[in-house]
């Protein structure tokens, strides 16, 4: 089974022409909503439809039959039912079509006759040699080379550096929509896996290993098709690039289980976790991890170590998330006594400056922004510190500052990642999640997450560093 | 120590009549701050301003001195330095003020010369009977009576039936400037506990107990005054009222500390993690939980149980949340077989529809209303189904329904909390929110939270019916 899969796996994600076999004239459908975002994402390459019906399409001409298609198409995308899917497999494999996305589900994931029509995908792939991607997927795609074959209307995917591999439609749907109308990052390659026929977890995660265009890779997979050799790539990717993955650790069918049964699960599960860890994966078990993590991979550097400062207004919240800190194995060490110094020459000498920083004193005396701006750059330079989030308290009637000062700071110091979060206002914390975000520095919402990310990053460092 | 509670704090949240002492003309000035917020929240009492340079203040007039009050004046608001502090504190106790409340900080929290202070409040109070909330608070609210004391610019602060005791100040600042700006619910009582000179949280716990506008209690603590009579206190309320607290495990002090004594307050954390459990009051971990447990409080009936049901349009999803469902102590358990059917009915047949509910295959048929509303209903129903999740799957681009279905399903099935999140475009998150909240079923940005906040839900139901 092993081939050359970085360059079987090219022309996926740089098609120089695509066939989309059955298009559609319908708006809504799944078939006319992939030629939209194809032309939305600006494909430079040739766009072939194919429809029966002919006529045309958004503007561009419709193919009767694949088989009425010129020669030299790189990548057939499949978007036909699941009984309709290997008869034009064979027809693009016949017209020399070396590369297949297959789009319907109703295979294997659904019963015994779809099972069976799977089965007939796995012959036609080992007769004739075609790669395919799914089925059951609800897409892929490739921003460096504006390419993507979902189905789900995303118009214009931001393009990024953080790749995402995906046993679920989700991420090409739904989620990937979430990012492109709240978040301000992109991605690089999404694929979405689906029932594996052919390409499964490990060459997606060979390709990425070597792709240029990505620099970090996020993984969401209910199922190893070859675990050993998954590890195998994951032990050595990892120290290349982080990887973070959300395994589901139960199935379906396990969802009525009984007590021995979960137990059972449980203690594979167990299993599963200390081979990630071994193969240098960082395990995260929230959905939403996967997404702050692509987040904080697309703006930040990895820190160097697990040493974390933060600024925040109110003694409570020193005490409550140097607490959460240690429960994620974050430190929250001292600072350098020159560190100190500058700290308390800013703040009124009832408030004894120390890592965390107890800001708000020193905000209401020298007003917020300088307060912060000294604060965080007198931790941003501590040697003990790896990383800094401050926890802006904002609000219209004590007055706004402008954020420059953040994205100044965090240039300055390029190696040490700055999460920006809030105890705010509401639409203070839009204001400055629009400003700083479109300029390179991450900001979260909820005050846990910067810490919950950053204890991602520190595994992901610490992984890519472990010894041999 | 055991005092007529319940009397003696009445005044402090329906006083009649209250004086400002350290009214100040200057905006931004906490003094003017105050007489903003207690106007701006229709306070119907008598509100007396007290400042030496006499005058006006937004439109009330001053009084110079304490000693130049009328009598009668139930509550004393003291905003002044902790130096001057005691003396107002005395002259207040002279005119016959019986309660005050103390905002400034400076006392034993800072350093010998403030403890020193403290101690002489403390001889005032011992002296004069008077009733203190502080020093160190940021003031204290009781929307029942329209009257706040906190000096953060809040402006009318909406009303609710959770009561919060915290100490911190961060709760009467900028956590309630985020929940009026970014949220729908409101506060009932909010008790600012500070230095805890004289009232501590037990004699708060025991007020709100007995407070009829109080149905549920939110507790920030670092730390207990009276442990022993606080637990008596709240094995008692927790049969009534939920009661949920984030108690800081660690210290200020401990945080440079070693090892050894990091292990010896992991042994101490879980000492009050196992009192606080008998005590039938819900532990979290998470400032963010604190809050989302209010908004939670205040739209939902606790569940019967920690049965779930979720909706999700993805196969990933319901892996993925039937873990964290499990991780969270919920249980998603089969449904009768009349939901089944019911389910069924509105499905493709290769979709096998079963607790969890796998949505999206009947939302393409049949719509996205009528798929969740069949399937909501369907599972609301179900006996074996305690509270329902939909997770909604919102884009401009496939159509967004209107949200009535869910209010109505929520008002049918009183009993059962629905808790809504989503896999959507944010703006669509954002109207939906803003639709449903205001009229009573709550929304969760995060699609992890509704089960966070429903594993919270149930602990409390189950403390409340714990055996004696």
């Amino acid at each position: 089974m092993e081939r050359a899969t970085k360059k079987t796996l090219v022309p996926f994600f740089e098609p120089r022409s695509v066939a989309i076999i059955g298009a559609s004239a319908t708006p809504g459908k799944a078939g006319y909503e992939a030629v939209r975002n194809v032309l939305a994402n600006g494909y430079a390459g040739t766009i072939h439809l194919v429809n029966p019906k002919g006529g045309e399409i958004l503007g561009l001409p419709v193919t009767p039959a694949i088989s009425a298609l010129p020669g030299g198409v790189d990548l057939a995308v499949v978007i036909l039912p699941a009984e309709a899917t290997p008869k034009a497999l064979r027809e693009c494999a016949a017209k020399g079509i070396r590369h297949a996305a297959l789009m319907a589900g109703g295979f294997a994931e659904v019963d015994e006759s779809g099972a069976q029509i799977q089965q007939e995908l796995t012959e036609i792939i080992r007769e004739t040699g075609i790669r395919v991607l799914g089925p059951n997927i609800s897409g892929h795609t490739s921003t460096p080379h504006a390419y993507t074959s979902a189905f789900f209307p995303l118009g214009k995917i931001r393009r990024g550096r953080v790749s995402v591999i995906a046993q679920t439609g989700n991420f090409a749907t739904h989620t990937m929509k979430y990012i492109l109308s709240g978040e301000h990052f992109g991605v690089c390659r999404v694929i979405g896996l689906g029932n594996k026929v052919d390409i499964d977890e490990t060459e997606a995660l060979e390709y990425l290993a070597d792709d240029p265009e990505t620099t970090a890779i996020v993984i969401y997979l209910e199922s190893f098709k070859r675990p050993r050799r998954f590890l195998e790539v994951a032990r050595e990717v990892t120290r290349r690039k982080p990887v973070v993955m959300l395994k589901s650790g139960s199935t379906q069918a396990g969802q009525q289980a009984a007590v021995a049964h979960t137990a059972a699960m449980a203690a594979e599960d167990r299993l599963v976790d200390g081979m990630l860890r071994q193969a240098g994966i960082v395990r995260v078990a929230e959905y939403t991890h996967l997404v702050l993590a692509a987040k904080a991979f697309s703006m930040l550097p990895l820190p160097r170590g697990n040493r974390v400062s933060f600024l925040a207004p109110s003694g409570a919240m020193l005490v409550a998330y140097t607490d959460l800190c240690v429960r994620l194995g974050l430190e929250v060490p001292a600072v350098t006594p020159a560190t100190v110094r500058r700290l308390q020459a800013i703040s009124p000498p009832y408030i004894r400056m120390r890592n965390p920083v107890d800001i708000w004193a020193a905000a209401t005396v020298s007003g917020v922004e300088f307060a912060y701006r000294e604060g965080m750059e007198a931790v941003l330079k501590d040697p003990n510190i790896d990383a800094v989030v401050p926890v802006l308290m904002l609000a219209r009637d004590i007055g706004v500052p402008p954020f420059d000062f953040i994205l100044e700071l965090a240039k300055r110091y390029p190696e040490k990642p700055v999460l920006v979060t809030f105890s705010s206002e509401k639409d203070c914390m839009e204001e400055c999640k629009a400003y700083l975000e479109p300029r390179g520095v991450p900001t979260f919402p909820e005050i846990e997450q910067p810490f919950e990310v950053l204890s991602i990053l520190a595994r992901c460092a610490r992984a890519m560093s472990r010894p041999r």
